[in-house]
């Protein structure tokens, strides 16, 4: 028994593809409360660098070297190693072992049947030519929550489906070999509203160009406040203005703490008279207020590689240590265990 | 480099899935075959226990329980564990993260494209109902193929669609990272003739009840021979007989060294005067000089089975030695190599 379970801590799995360095979606989305929750659970955070070189044959340098940078993001925000246990995907053999001892327990026609992989296949324009570890990446992510035993994984609805199918593969294991080894896992849904790409479309997204990152500068920043899609038949400042659908507003929403200070200015934008630079003004200064911190955190310790890289050894060091308890568990319950009588 | 590369020695993966104990039919379609090789190449014997698990759920208590069966068999026949490297899969984990990379590069519409697959879903009446282990297992051996850099895979004509997946596999890789990292493999069909069941049909099997083990008493032996299926119109001695489709004779051509002698009791079946009894007597005879002396010797294994895990034990690190290169050669290729600078 780990010391999370002696001590009925939830026990969090979550992480990221390492495709590219985090932004103030991801920020919102998942940081902020990754860096609560490591007070109130013991969470592990995975670099999934294996996971996201299923889509990305070819672009395998893009991947690790983003693994260092999301490490970054993560550190920068507030993530304690003492805390958290962060740990790279592709370093902890133990995952692959359990992922094909798990791929056994799976229909081909259930893993196409997935809402998650048959939206995401469309996505990616794959058609027939889904490569079989795409297919199969949601039993590798099973093997990375219950390898870990966790007991809560946060989660965009859109991934409830990986949830589901996870536990299915726990209940169809435990079964199987007639022992409650595995552990079933409660989807965490984010409170909070994903928040939208400076230009209006629903998702924040490096590669939509759309995006403000955690280390962006403060000439970055009040570019992109400024070039944010707001509402195009507020022409003039008295004119009466929308607030639905204005990113600036979903902006403030998210990271403006003072909730009455946000209200009354869309008060004011709804009845005119209230123009969308000052209301910029108002977000870039948060916006500036908030980054600054990361981004200083983050030039520091992007001048300390080694530190880092060694951040990231004794995470995965810790991680290889639980999910080989795991593992040996799992082998020891299908008898593969020549080796120790 | 490894040794048998340096010394330019055929390197050859092969092995059995650990479903049950061999038969006389494994005798003669690869045993046999690979007491010689061990003394031309250098030799890898799979027990295959994860890859029979891919179509055993619920069932890892006969595929572990045989795992040692099938080691007693093949050092009674004569495997020499000093020339060949016995290894239990499952215990080499190295095997599975090799797996992992390569399903990245194979689609599942090529998965299911391949005909022994095809016809072995057919066989097990998975229709709809593949697991995705048991899709993807030609991935998961050519990881085995590839992870010690094989050159000579003995297989079955059936087989071949796997072989050549591998291939397409290992240049997938090496193209990918744009080095020759892994190996092609040839395939190497068995001379002999596949060994029909004592009952008469094409293949010998276990489950089938038809087949002859390497560790029979001498009244199993004659028992089978007795019951072996000869030719049904052969009513008297005096009658002309059918050596084709004959088991009798069939089992004569695999086992018989003296062919003029066997030549000699086919001509006399053919023209009349030899009866059924006579040619089984001969045959009986034969088969009790070649299981002699391997019941005896597996017998003697068999009490001392510390001795028998102790050199799967060191053919497993021998094994994992060499599939560790192989797999950082492949995770330094895709830049999986974060620890080590």
């Amino acid at each position: 028994m780990t010391e999370a379970h002696q001590a009925n801590l939830p026990i969090v799995l979550t992480g990221d593809r390492t495709t590219g360095a985090l932004h103030l979606g991801h920020y919102i989305g998942s940081l902020r409360a990754r860096v609560q929750l490591q007070h109130e659970a013991r969470q592990f955070l995975l670099l999934a660098d294996t996971q996201a070189l299923t889509d990305n044959v070819g672009r395998h340098r893009k991947v690790t070297e983003n693994v260092v940078e999301v490490a970054l993001d993560y550190l920068a925000v507030g993530i304690d190693p003492a805390k958290s246990t962060v740990f790279i995907q592709s370093q902890v053999p133990e995952l692959a072992e359990l992922s094909q001892y798990l791929l056994n327990l799976v229909t081909v026609a259930r893993l196409e049947r997935n809402p998650t992989i048959k939206e995401e296949i469309r996505l990616r324009g794959f058609e027939r030519d889904i490569p079989a570890g795409f297919l199969t990446y949601p039993v590798s992510q099973a093997a990375d929550i219950t390898a870990f035993k966790a007991t809560h994984v946060p989660v965009g609805d859109d991934q409830l489906p990986m949830i589901e199918q996870t536990n299915e593969l726990v209940r169809r294991f435990n079964h199987t070999v007639d022992r409650q080894v595995l552990v079933e896992c409660a989807a965490v849904l984010s409170p909070v509203a994903r928040l939208p790409g400076i230009d209006g479309r629903a998702k924040m997204s490096k590669s939509l160009g759309n995006a403000i990152t955690l280390s962006a500068s403060p000439d970055e920043i009040t570019k992109a406040v400024n070039d944010m899609y707001t509402d195009p038949n507020h022409l003039r400042v008295s004119d009466p203005g929308q607030v639905e659908g204005n990113v600036v507003f979903a902006f403030l929403d998210a990271f403006e703490p003072d909730t009455q200070k946000v209200s009354e200015l869309k008060a004011h934008y709804r009845r005119g008279g209230l123009g969308d630079s000052v209301v910029k003004r108002v977000l870039n200064e948060r916006l500036q207020t908030l980054i600054e911190p990361i981004r200083t955190r983050r030039r520091e310790l992007q001048n300390d590689r080694a530190e880092v890289l060694a951040v990231l050894r004794r995470g995965t060091m810790r991680a290889r240590e639980v999910a080989a308890q795991t593992l040996s568990e799992v082998k020891g319950a299908l008898g593969l265990t020549y080796f120790e009588h």
